[in-house]
């Protein structure tokens, strides 16, 4: 059945009530009975919940054949913890057909392809898929469709029940010994540990995993000792070095600076842009760019930024510092800056992942967002974004926060330039639809803007403000022809993940990609 | 049918699984199903929930006969919230078969009264019960039994599903558009909204009512706007005066001093008086004047508190800011010095109601308690302790978090004046029982001391430091010498309360009065 971003999502998934993507908003208003987990009830007073080993853990949890385990990512390309569980359950416990529910996954854990290969692990739930593994999903060889979720998508099935996680595992900075959990004050400091506090409220049974033991109570606690069963100590959860970056430098890139200037125009030019407004942007050059030039505007304004939220990284901070932003609402810091920061800066607090994006409770933070400045690696003349697929067709991205950010928000900028490579950005049809087009408001790239149709009320900002802008089918020609129409890529009929809208909807497949074979 | 503490309970009320007090730590290692409301979807971005009024915030909610709406109590005797709720309800909206879920009440909501003789009010579930309310459902004219818990039983009966709440209630002192709440920062400023935050989290529908409405985002919130349908601003939620009192004031009172002075004796003659120790007490005079006394012996022997919970006050947060605690964790503010700390002095938290003290969770606060120092309005020789009835039988107190913190605690010491005005407080048998006496370790008097024979570790201890105690016979014997021997109450049939242990079984009923009649 084709759903309202033109996909074709095949019928065998369609069940249970599942439906195609139907558009923005579609699910508000309805209602959720959500779902909520059967615990061991801690009565009797107990000094301490350490255990020896994560493998002991898991025993303690009752871990057998076919359940689900969650984790975090806030020790990003750190990150021990995944593998080392995966380990002590396949390799220690000797078990089998389970499935990983995380919030991302990256190339640090390259070693659970193979617990793919070897049909241990049979289920992905993630909103990352990189490395490694995204080569195996994408050759078909996990047992069932991936699940791909965005930030706030994740939230939303955990709560709904669509998810049950068996056991979840909070990689933690510091704990003390029954489970209340900090993102710092240890040896792999993360700062926010917001994309774990869901998990821990939902989930049958909790254990922490940390290499940095305080003494009791760790307050204020991310993960609360009211929800742990189980804390292991271990030598390292995480190499601190990839878990958060120096300080986000922003770039020199005079490409990035001239699309970033743009970007701080645009938004420049909209009646949102006042004293107090709201304001998220990625990490990437262009987009940590905008900063600067938005600074420059609320100084010739004389307003300033009422709050910010999201991924976090040092130029938010300064701003927060310098008295430019009110608040900054974190769900994941992205370097030491922030690290160092959040708890420890006035008006810089941390956020759970249903807060920041989850569109089923009764108003997230990104509901009351102003502006998002988000890059791509696609976009096509629907303003259909795709943040997951690379143009070979596989998995190696995530949506992340993208789709919640620009569904909330007031004006979601997309910037990007034209072309990477010998790979044209803006063109016919994304490789896999990961943010709807209904969402996406404007496109800046280096060879131009374009504003989505369904924005009159932009264009006539941008005209107001004499920002020149093109219909976004130039830009797209004006790529192709500088790198190529692409051929279209060869798939196989099997369908390898399944991209949830964050609404619960089906809004795109990856299928399995075909092989290159010269004979045919 | 008899239960552990000796008390009658009527079969009727054994229904469903419902089971008779069995001693301590009986459902230790049972696991619990938890339950979850129903909510409203709010993926449209909604800039504002602000509503006109409580009465159309109850319309917008689906109110209607027969639910059962929640309150807490913060705002203690000051609070308007309870009576604008339910005038709206009954007489705006005419609704009927209402039912109250509050953490507690008292004289405040003597209007209430007159919905229960009405038969608009149908049943309250409460931890306090008092003044009007008190005595006309002691007299009989709730149609059902009043429900009295701990404050960690009532967080376990929502979680467990035998409490729905239909609409929370949340008092705020200050709320943003969309429903952050915190405590501070307002004109009717009490602090700690702990009680309130397992009400928010599993109630189907959320109202803030609020006189103080502060911008976007209120943070950190102790009740999150993810949970919250609608905001009323309201002039005035609660009298100030009556919400904190001034500073708390250690008393000067010789018996209470001597008795405080045996308290801290009783505590250093332990083991786990050391560095680091946990300590919780009441805001009653000999209580409040342990600290005093505890002060004294912690600068003798040269070590620190660790931490210490509760209603907190503001002697404790002189310990705080004088080092000599390490951390204040806040479920409920008594005075303006509270009031004024907590969020502010560092290590000054505020928890909810399920991290303070539910047993059904996986390991509340008062599990890690070493002391804990509470007052009684009667205790007998079986150690069990009334803090709800009077000594005519009428329904005038609360087990608040007496009886979790008595259950958690290492050392739970009760301090009482052996005899109150005419009344014995050391006696046969208590009233009703709210704390068993298998959760009780020393009683302190102006009449001696006495130690529960359960703990023969502490009777050595208190031999060892020399500190003289007797059997709780001699005290009851002494009591009965002083103010003679009560006549036995005389009741009727009818059930007017059933007291839940925090475990969720019956540990006692209160029946209605027999009025008293000469001709008998």
């Amino acid at each position: 059945m084709k759903n309202a971003v033109g996909r074709d999502i095949p019928d065998f998934l369609l069940t249970g009530g599942r439906e195609v993507y139907q558009g923005k908003n579609y699910m508000d208003g309805k209602y959720l009975q959500k779902a909520a987990p059967r615990t061991r009830r801690y009565e009797k007073p107990q000094e301490s919940k350490l255990v020896d080993s994560i493998a002991q853990a898991l025993r303690d949890c009752g871990a057998k054949d076919g359940m689900t385990f969650s984790f975090h990512h806030h020790l990003r390309d750190g990150d021990y913890v995944v593998n080392m569980v995966m380990a002590a359950a396949i390799d220690e416990l000797g078990l089998t057909d389970l499935t990983i529910a995380a919030t991302s996954l990256g190339s640090a854990h390259d070693p659970i392809a193979a617990y793919i290969e070897a049909g241990k692990v049979v289920g992905i739930q993630t909103s990352g898929i990189r490395g490694r593994m995204g080569e195996v999903v994408s050759a078909g060889k996990l047992k069932t469709p991936a699940v791909i979720r965005s930030h706030g998508g994740r939230p939303r099935a955990i709560e709904g029940g669509e998810v049950h996680i068996d056991i979840a595992f909070v990689a933690a900075p510091t704990s003390d010994c029954v489970g209340n959990c900090r993102g710092v004050g240890g040896k792999s400091d993360c700062g926010s540990m917001g994309y774990a506090m869901s998990d821990a409220k939902y989930a049958d049974h909790v254990v922490v995993v940390t290499d940095c033991l305080v003494d009791f109570p760790n307050m204020p606690a991310s993960v609360e000792a009211i929800d742990v069963d189980a804390v292991v100590v271990v030598d390292s959860i995480g190499n601190p070095r990839k878990i958060a970056s120096a300080a986000a430098r922003i770039s020199q890139n005079p490409r990035d600076l001239m699309m970033a200037e743009n970007v701080a125009k645009v938004i420049a030019s909209t009646p949102y842009f006042r004293d107090g407004f709201s304001f998220q942007t990625g990490v990437g050059g262009p987009s940590l760019a905008a900063n600067l030039f938005l600074e420059q505007y609320m100084d010739q304004r004389g307003i300033k930024m009422g709050w910010a939220i999201g991924g976090i990284c040092g130029p938010m901070v300064e701003l927060l510092k310098k008295g430019k932003v009110g608040k900054v609402i974190d769900v994941q810091d992205f370097d030491l800056d922030a690290v160092n920061s959040i708890h420890r800066t006035p008006g810089h607090y941390e956020m759970s992942a249903s807060q920041y994006a989850n569109p089923a409770n009764k108003g997230a933070m990104v509901n009351k967002l102003d502006f998002v400045v988000l890059a791509a690696l696609e976009i096509d003349t629907g303003f259909n974004v795709n943040v997951l697929t690379g143009s070979d067709g596989v998995l190696r991205g995530a949506p992340g926060g993208h789709p919640d950010t620009a569904a909330g928000s007031k004006v979601c900028i997309i910037v990007t330039p034209l072309t990477r490579g010998r790979m044209a950005t803006v063109c016919e049809h994304v490789v896999t639809v990961t943010t709807p087009g209904d969402c996406v408001d404007v496109l800046v790239t280096d060879y131009g803007i374009a504003v989505n149709p369904l924005r009159p009320d932009l264009t006539e900002c941008l005209d107001n403000a004499g920002i020149p802008h093109v219909d976004i089918e130039e830009l797209k020609e004006k790529a192709y022809a500088l790198v190529g129409r692409p051929d279209d890529l060869a798939w196989e009929d099997q369908v390898v993940a399944v991209l949830e809208a964050r609404d619960g909807t089906i809004l795109d497949v990856v299928r399995k990609i075909r092989p290159y074979s010269p004979e045919e």
